[in-house]
């Protein structure tokens, strides 16, 4: 890749047959690689060529080579508003960590009890790259925001239900975001908030 | 009123020859009336007929009696996001007031800067209803639900620009506020917050 | 919880594991719980924990202990405009009774046969607060709010098809609700519906 | 015209000058006309080509030859929910004039006072079409429709703001009406409204 | 009913243990009955009780009486552009004939032939109400309504895909239509389309 | 330009002062330009450099050399819905002439009244494309798309009120139209349209 | 058909029945045909009465006779972003080819990698018309319209997840393109971008 | 500020007076300041507190203390995409300024001409943060993001007319972006990019 972060392959679209072949042109370039939204088929079709590659069921992610690389540049901190929000923020987590940084994850810290993100203050002063996954309202950016001078990298997420829109209203919630520093992502896009934060920390 | 409050004039689409016939007809049952979304015109049709009415140009409110009523139920707060908000909360403020509750404002306590709203912890646990306006991310009302068990009323407002789309983005927020006990009104609708404050506050 | 009312779990994106997980964790604190939007699995999950917790299956909703406590405050009544709103409006009933308050159902009283809420207006009167499930046109609040000097709390519901947009009509309806005193939750949102008329209506 | 009713000039994306032509052309051939949307620049071109031209300024409309026909049919019945409905209502009740029905108008009769919509109740049941102009809500057609067996048609208005979406909310209200027997047409569309109400009082 | 017509029954929404007990009901009061957009479920619920209902597949509606009452009032015409919009376009019709009119049938008759719509002119010109049911572009009944005196009833499919919007193109395109005299019900409202056309073809 | 067509300046958005500085530009490097969308003070400012440049005040073009090109390719037809569509349609015919094609503007043959599009079908036949400037319900393409063998333009246009959201209706009419053969350009872009049926007709 | 080109059969909303009494129908006209959007079951009913028929799984399409007609006019070219918009670009292809042009297909093209589209300059200026069919961001075309003298057909399609709201951002995009020359159709339209393609660069 | 950031007024929603007042309470505490959004009423209320404040015309940006602070971190570059870009692109420009970055602007490299992009590649590779803004298809960024490995901030604009949707189409487009390494704020917000990308290039 032009840019040398690995090269990622979103599943989602994807046949099993199509994903096997790209991992073999993949393994024969020996190719670092993420592949992204993957279901159990594209699983099977992978680990038939890349053996050893690495699964995350609840990122929907396979790496390989399985061991992130050591890492460089600033420390990278994501933020789950809600145990709904896992499946994207652990995917943030795991890009970024592939992607080569350093980085750690904090579940269940919305808005409704500030007393949690209050709590982590002194850690998230620590990072140089914050990502926030939140749905419904999806407040949280806001909030952590006006805490931090490192750039907050906010991903929406499609939790909730009615009004929430499938994670419009917290997407709209975080383009609005009244303190400076918030750079928004798609709804659900992990893989693209854990870029970002990955390339935002890069040493 | 079969409700027993004031009889209310929305004139925002009135000329002030049809308000100035409402205020006679109210002026001649000495019906208690407030008169909202008022302009200049609006505010000298009534004084021809009530010359005492109150007057708020921030609020754009016209009140008669000019003398709210001895308060009675429980307190009302205001709370306005930042100074924009203003005119929307100074419209639920005196609402409420005129319909019998004591109310107070508090203003500039946006999420960007926690420390504004935790510092009036104590006072917003001694409110009966908390209106609370705020535009662009609308998301001041999820804090402060999370922080009282009285309800909060939330009422958007069109401040801002882009994808705040004039207040959409806020009254999604608040609609989706992850927090339960947020009551949501029309965008800039100062009016209706501060009486279903004054409603719930209600001795 | 920080203002005495059940923790509430919200189930809809949570696998059975994780259910039960978090009813273990409640069980050893001896905490009032509610668990909301379950699904079968849930509620075998919960019942493995606290095998005396009351399910109502039209609710969806798992509480615990079983027996709501003693109401207090003033009465709530739940209205629904058609049958198919009766989830709905039966979640908003039993979160009322499980927060102590003294709460009845009426069905089927959608203003397309005026004469049915006719009927019931003594008994709105009576009551501390109303909360109003209604999808398709949702103009069942406009006319309650307007027969009534309590709170409204209205609940726009997903019933209905093509240009009723999953409640996003109802939702609109009702926050133009031209009769002052409606308060509006999220699309379907019986449970905060339940919970704000029981904040409203507390003693 | 192919169907026997007046020609209508819609003059609002019109210059005075193209409206004056139109009516020089219609003069000649002693078309009926009616000219919908007008300012004071198209009146005054009117006039000069047909000086004995109504004008109407409620309803924007101006109608030659001046007298409407002798009614035929049965009669149509105009209801404005509110005062700020009324140019739209107008618009409806001259056109239906202009087409040959018996037309009257009925004023500030919306749902939060049931009693009023329900005092009308004899006058509606006499009516062979109903036009309902509504704005914010636009509970209106749906309890109108519930208490007569004559279609009903309805016309939403641009009255309101926020949510109200210049119309949209009161469009899908209508769209949605639970009674059947409401025929919905465009936002602010008097013409259009008491158009069809004619039709479906024809003779 | 009120209004001398057929109890409706709106199906979808509900088990078919409750469309049992209201068809129980029904049958105790011998009252004329439609039930639309039934499943097959609900039709064996249905004829457990009323053994000789009508059953239409294609149209969703199970009848009783089985037998349409004797016409009375002017003819209706139903027209489908595509064949895809024969099931909404079948509702409307057997709608009709249950509510005591005279209609008939006429499929594929979309503007992008011309000569096949032109061809039904003097078939339209007979009708005393024409239901137009489309989809995609929703423009016949524009061209309809230029070619009639009659009312037409506009009923848009959800019939297309993308930009269609499931119906939403189709609506919007016949609440603008050119030609005045367009009556437009909601998305895939066959049953409305109907029963609105019976009313304005009534005697 | 690299595509040998006119360079086009966007005036909208420019003052007169950097419209002047880029005709000034223009005409040190003699080349072949039109200047869209521009008001009385661009006018101005492109005369005092470029004074025999040709302005069309209903198109809002100016041209220069002002004479187009002897024309080449097949001939283009532009047609108007109806009159408040001209600007529109001028701007599309204006610059299919500037880039060197014959081409020809028939006004007011909207669908209501059908007897006028099918009075032109010769004509239609012989174009080499044709462009259809219309609003409101946007019908026209469809009807035009089923009458000839060449591509249609649509051109949606902004006319219209209410529900037409300022040419949404018409572009969602014809990005659905039942027809294919149907080219779609952004709302109001006559330019764009004009453009387009020129490369699609060119030699 | 009217215009010379085969007649074509949208299978999505219908049965294996209904496709296959028109596929008798169709055969007995000996009509030269196109099936698009089939299923399984479709193609057996088809090929129960045109065994010769050909059918392409990608692009969903049945064809009879089964080989495109000798090629005449200018080359189209198709082009897909990305390899998720395979099947709307194939079945562009098909459908160019079975109306009588020489076709070809260039994959994977998308503008994160702008050489490789940068690659394929010669043969795009080759092309007579070109297809772009892209998703996400839908950026292609505006791109490739810079490029070429000849018409773009943008067809958008709902490849993506969250704010590409199922191919309405691309759609929007296309709209949009800075470059003139873009002929944009509905999302996932390949039939349709096909076939003004064939258009454009007939004979 | 808490962040050693310029404290930043927003000046659009305010008074000359408020904003003359917040700015002698700056004055007061010698606090760096940035007004952004202004017009000329508030430049004067400023300049008579802060006389030798900066003031910027294009950007509408006043600056007090009037030099910006020697730069410091990484280069920042800001692109407009066309000349009507220049005013959001100008306000970026400024607020990395004088949050104490090296930034420069390059103006007028759409998509539409790639030859114009391409040859800035070097400076663009040299860049730490990269600023796109750009309206109508908002397109750039997704082709910047492919040329580089540094973060780029976009920032749509609502330059454009039509479906651009006052900035909403750019928007979508920019979320959409098939490159990862794009952070997204709201439309028109100049400020947030510039404030984003000056956090970015910190040292
Ligand atoms: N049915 C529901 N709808 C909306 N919010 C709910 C619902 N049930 C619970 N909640 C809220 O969601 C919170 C629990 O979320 P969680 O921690 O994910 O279970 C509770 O504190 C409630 O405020
Ligand atoms: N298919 C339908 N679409 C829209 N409304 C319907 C339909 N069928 C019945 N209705 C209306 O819904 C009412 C019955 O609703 P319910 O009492 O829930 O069965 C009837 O009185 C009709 O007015
Ligand atoms: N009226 C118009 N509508 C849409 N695009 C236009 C229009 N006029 C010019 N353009 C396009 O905008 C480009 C010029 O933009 P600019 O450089 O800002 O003047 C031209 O090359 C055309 O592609
Ligand atoms: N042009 C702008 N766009 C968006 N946000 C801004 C802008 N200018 C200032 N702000 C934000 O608004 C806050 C100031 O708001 P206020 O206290 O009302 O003046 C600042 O701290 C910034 O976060
Ligand atoms: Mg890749
Ligand atoms: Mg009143
Ligand atoms: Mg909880
Ligand atoms: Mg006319
Ligand atoms: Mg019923
Ligand atoms: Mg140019
Ligand atoms: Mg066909
Ligand atoms: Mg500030």
């Amino acid at each position: 890749d032009r840019r040398g972060y690995p090269e990622a392959v979103f599943c989602e679209g994807k046949t099993a047959d199509q994903v096997g072949r790209i991992a073999t042109a993949l393994a024969d370039q020996r190719q670092v690689s993420l592949f992204t939204r993957v279901r159990e088929e594209h699983v099977q079709a992978i680990h038939a060529v890349l053996p050893d590659a690495a699964y995350d069921a609840t990122a929907r992610i396979v790496a390989w080579p399985p061991t992130p690389p050591e890492p460089t540049g600033g420390p990278v901190l994501v933020l789950a508003a809600g145990t709904s929000d896992l499946p994207v923020a652990q995917e943030a987590l795991l890009t970024a960590r592939y992607l080569g940084r350093h980085a750690e994850l904090v579940v269940d810290v919305g808005v409704a009890g500030l007393h949690r993100i209050l709590a982590q203050v002194p850690r998230l002063r620590a990072a140089s790259a914050i990502v926030v996954a939140a749905g419904m309202d999806g407040a949280l950016p806001s909030v952590v925001a006006g805490l931090v001078a490192a750039p907050v990298v906010a991903v929406p997420t499609s939790v909730g239900y009615g009004a929430a829109f499938e994670g419009l209203a917290a997407l709209l919630t975080m383009l609005n975001a009244c303190a400076p520093g918030v750079a928004v992502v798609n709804i659900d896009n992990g893989y693209g908030a854990g870029h970002l934060a990955a390339q935002i920390a890069a040493p």
